[in-house]
């Protein structure tokens, strides 16, 4: 039987907003190795598949609201690398802020240095506000964004194989150190990037790190069928689950990839306790932590109305623009409004549910009842594992990897050991071959 | 009294182009991470101020020649941070390859990772090869990179202090983490850059990295008078380096600053043996595994000459360009030709000293006298310490640690114990002010 996949989300002292207030945080641990080092030995303990951190090159929000700033994650995860051995680690980093030759470059140098556990998860950045920290004046458009991300990842795959796996000889005695025939410069010229190459770097232990993507808008879809080996998702329902998990599954297989080699895993922040009212009580102490004025604030940015046109006592207002009219963050906008009418939720209840997970699906209860929700979506055809994005952290990946892993593992749906040694081996992905390799092979034939 | 600096230059195996060929060396040492490991617990162990890599987002040459690709030093010295405890750590990072927003974060990162242990060696990547690699065809003119790299500086500087050190709070009862006030945005537009900010990391241990600088063309000692806190230059003579000091000092009193702000680190490649004839033999080793012909070529390259127009056996053709006419690395030229001609070298004999050092000064001598010959330079003027450049990794920074530096402490030299905790503790320099901070404070006295 096949197994299902389960990555960490570590996001500073939790995914819930008001997590840093509790009195158990560490308000400045967002900029703290040792925290970050904690977590990825919990998540290796559980012998989870890989850790996850999110990112923007931009200040988020108000620094008032919540803690501001993080370590860059390329930077923070080869610091973790050295603290594990076997957890996967894949950070976010952007095609529309960086060059493929230098992101290529330290995504390889990152394998390298963790023994073929680096994961790249491929955004193209939302936001008028990242835009201004690099040169521009506006975003630029979410198609344009997209045909740059399509792009820069051909680039940075022909970088990634621009060296052959056999090109390093060491040969000492001949004074040949590697075979300069077996380095392919890619000399690519295209209409966002030309780079000559090679790359300088070998090709590292997993050919080069694990794609990763998760926007789920048309565009978002149409590139994670295209390039993505693991799909990060927000969905509220089980149904919501499936339908996404068929769509992109077909659409998968329509590129004439097998549907199997693209995993998808949706996100839950599990509130978690000894009893479901204990759970319930945990959630309800960290959405009265909130503060809404700030929230309000956001969500009216969001929204793309004026944040005096959200009363929190009210539902959302009735004319809203839709989706095609956003430039920003296309499916998590219509993730929110489809939330907020579907529940018929106030401004200040929605805001809750968003400061719990960011749209994510929000979980009360049990250990066995998270353990029953992880596997009704998995047996469901609603995913292939979980993201997991504990509202407090340390104590809620603590609490999930002793008390709901161990569930798991009874029931035979999760591993007890580690069994490959990098992370596509965790998630049961084949070492992708260098494709000049392979021309070259198929030219001789 | 003073002391002396030293800062260990890593490179592979080693300083001298045929390094990898001897028996002892790993030919695949520059990709594995354990092997720097090693180092930087022996630069520590010998109480070096700073570790140091070079770097260029290029493949520097033939892979038959000599070992190629390197990991990407902002990550590598990551890994380092977990690995050691005191030793600084400085990165080279290329101006004219980079985004201000996206090299600051991770050297940002990497202050707060290494607990205030970042440098960042300022270069601005000569060589067309690196352009080819970043949608140019040519390499850009090297005054327009100097005059980028000065406001890729000042951009930098802004996003450091883009936060107050104040500005954090933490107040939970409160539920106000930051004071947004004392964030401060630099909205900079200038020439090649505009950058609203702010940027997305707190202010760092060291409020920014150590501020180091390498190019000796006269835009380069320019540059490094403005903002270099360290200097790293290759100087054959000591009347050069004592020139050299004089000049760099004088340039730098003249824009205000106090002379003793900025070290100046000559760089050394010791040969080092029981006695002088081991350590000679050692050198000579080193030079008979040079393959001459790659050598040949890339020298050719650098004077702008054909191949074939170097005779093995002759000096260097009378009818060289003058440094105005270069473009890439002006200094280095400069270097070349004049050993060469001051020496009467033949190409092959000067194929042997820039293999060894790539024009730095190379010193083969007794543990006693590769101080005597460090202590000469520091007490005459020519040096507030040493780059040391091991020919050989790790042998070469093994014997200089365990017997050259215990003499220069016993002589008084150089610091038997680390009495500060920062990169710039080590080089007696302060924790420089937020700029933002006092122009609020002198603006409201």
């Amino acid at each position: 039987m096949t197994m299902l996949h389960l990555n960490a989300f570590l996001m500073g002292v939790g995914h819930h907003e008001a997590a840093w207030r509790l009195p158990e945080s560490d308000p400045f641990a967002q900029t703290d190795v040792e925290h970050f080092t904690r977590l990825a030995r919990i998540a290796e303990r559980g012998k989870l598949d890989s850790l996850f951190l999110a990112d923007s090159p931009v200040l988020w929000n108000s620094i008032g609201r919540r803690p501001g700033g993080t370590l860059e994650p390329t930077v923070l995860l080869t610091a973790l690398a050295g603290a594990t051995d076997h957890i996967g680690l894949i950070a976010t980093a952007s095609t529309t802020y960086n060059e493929p030759f230098n992101l290529a470059r330290r995504f390889a140098s990152l394998d390298h240095i963790s023994g073929g556990r680096a994961g790249w998860n491929i955004v193209t950045t939302a936001g008028e506000q990242a835009a201004r920290n690099f040169n521009l004046d506006h975003l630029p458009a979410h198609r344009d964004r997209y045909e740059r991300a399509a792009e820069f990842i051909e680039v940075s795959l022909k970088l990634w194989d621009s060296w052959d796996d056999a090109a390093p000889l060491g040969d000492k005695d001949a004074g040949r150190w590697g075979d300069d025939d077996l380095l392919y410069p890619p000399e690519h010229s295209g209409r966002y990037f030309r780079v000559a190459g090679p790359l300088n770097v070998p090709r590292s232990p997993q050919g080069y790190p694990l794609l990763v993507q998760a926007g789920s808008s048309e565009d978002g879809k149409e590139l994670a069928a295209r390039y993505a080996e693991a799909v990060f998702t927000a969905q509220q329902t089980l149904a919501e689950g499936q339908a996404f998990y068929r769509d992109l599954k077909r659409r998968t297989a329509q590129l004439g990839r097998d549907p199997d080699t693209i995993k998808i895993l949706p996100g839950i922040v599990p509130a978690i306790g000894a009893t479901e009212a204990e759970a319930r009580a945990l959630e309800d102490e960290l959405d009265r932590l909130i503060k809404p004025e700030y929230a309000r604030q956001q969500l009216a940015t969001t929204l793309r109305v004026a944040p005096e046109d959200l009363d929190l006592d009210k539902e959302l207002p009735a004319d809203l623009p839709s989706e095609d009219e956003i430039e920003g963050a296309k499916s998590r906008y219509t993730l929110i409004v489809t939330l907020a009418r579907r529940e018929r939720l106030t401004v200040r209840q929605l805001i809750g549910r968003l400061g719990g997970g960011r749209g994510h699906r929000t979980f009360a209860g049990t250990p066995e009842q998270v353990a029953d929700a992880i596997e009704e979506w998995y047996r469901g055809g609603a995913a292939d594992g979980f993201n997991i994005m504990p509202p407090v952290l340390p104590s809620g990946l603590e609490t999930f990897v002793d008390h709901v892993v161990p569930i798991l593992q009874r029931r035979g749906l999760f591993r007890t050991e580690y069994t490959g040694a990098t992370l596509r081996d965790h998630y049961r992905l084949p070492r992708p071959a260098n494709q000049f390799t392979r021309q070259l092979a198929a030219a001789s034939r």
